[in-house]
């Protein structure tokens, strides 16, 4: 792809991706069009349209983006000196990167894309991401002797993704102040969820 | 307030209300302004501001009407035999409405409110539905002869929350077709939920 010095720098690809992202920011997702990525970056309106055939193509671009620098993240944590510290760890890495990113967090979370499957790429980074909680659990169901039957692995993965990702949510939005909590309770939600997190994979998982 | 004929026999006050939800539907939260209601409704600009003083204070009274439905929905649960079975019967049923009713979900759990304190109204609602599962909580603690130390059932009660929430958003976005996991492990993941909420549940809470 020729480079085009008149996007700073930057192709015509990466620029319709910043602006992409800087959209979002001030907007929301339900704002992102390519006729305003057009008009804002100074083309014609058919630019776009060379790199991305949609607006949905260009949004799940950014959000592919934003699950690979996630994933680089979560891969990068300190790991825990056993399989069990270490999917603790994965959700401390996970929760910290939620509540310092949250238009990332929104992006690869909050978004509604009409057709996932149209998007390989994405879809293949988002999947990524999972399967590094997937093998982390599975380690350590390794490291219990367990063999949990077909599904009982995804299901407990799904908990504890949705049980993190619940929370980093309710952090993100009005949700969480409206409740008004003691800043006590506030300042242990994190390590608590952890825990009780935690506490639930203990219970019998069906065996194969 | 006088009733105003020319709003299909509601008030400018229920007129701007059900416009708002109308706006919110089609273009997001973010696209909500006081001035596109006016626009729709075919009134002066200023006009919505006799009974909101800003475009926050309507989103806000649409926030507390969908808690308000939303509470009556949880309070009207089938309960359950004990106090275990109907702290997992909320549960399904806070599951239900959330797959059933998407913006309204969205509404009360997705809004962004800039300051939350300044909509007392709404506010209280909130932790109306909230307290609703406390309560359903501390019967259950009270069956088990348990006496958790202070802050101890908030943040259970948080964890269930979040936990809920956490998977009724993943279904509601593309994050859970992202990940495109076989249809049984699909189908099982709400009772799963539920079986490992309660299981984490079970672990040793502080006792006062």
């Amino acid at each position: 792809m020729p480079r085009r010095p008149d996007f700073n720098g930057r192709t015509l690809r990466e620029a319709c991706l910043d602006e992409a992202v800087a959209i979002i920011a001030e907007s929301g997702i339900e704002s992102l069009s390519l006729r305003d990525v057009a008009r804002r970056l100074g083309v014609s309106h058919q630019a776009p349209y060379k790199h991305f055939p949609s607006r949905d193509h260009l949004l799940a671009e950014v959000v592919r983006s934003a699950f690979d620098t996630f994933a680089a993240h979560l891969d990068a944590r300190p790991r825990g000196a056993t399989a069990e510290a270490d999917l603790a760890a994965l959700g401390q890495a996970y929760l910290a990167y939620a509540l310092a990113h949250p238009l990332a967090y929104r992006l690869m979370f909050g978004t509604r894309l009409p057709d996932v499957a149209a998007h390989p790429a994405m879809l293949h980074s988002a999947r990524h991401a999972f399967a590094l909680l997937r093998e982390a659990l599975g380690r350590m169901r390794a490291e219990q002797g367990a063999r949990p039957e077909p599904g009982a692995m995804e299901l407990d993965a799904l908990f504890i993704w949705t049980s993190l990702h619940g929370l980093a949510s309710a952090l993100q939005t009005s949700a969480m102040a409206t409740l008004a909590l003691p800043p006590a309770v506030l300042a242990a939600t994190l390590s608590h969820t952890l825990q009780r997190i935690g506490a639930a994979l203990t219970a019998p998982v069906p065996q194969a």
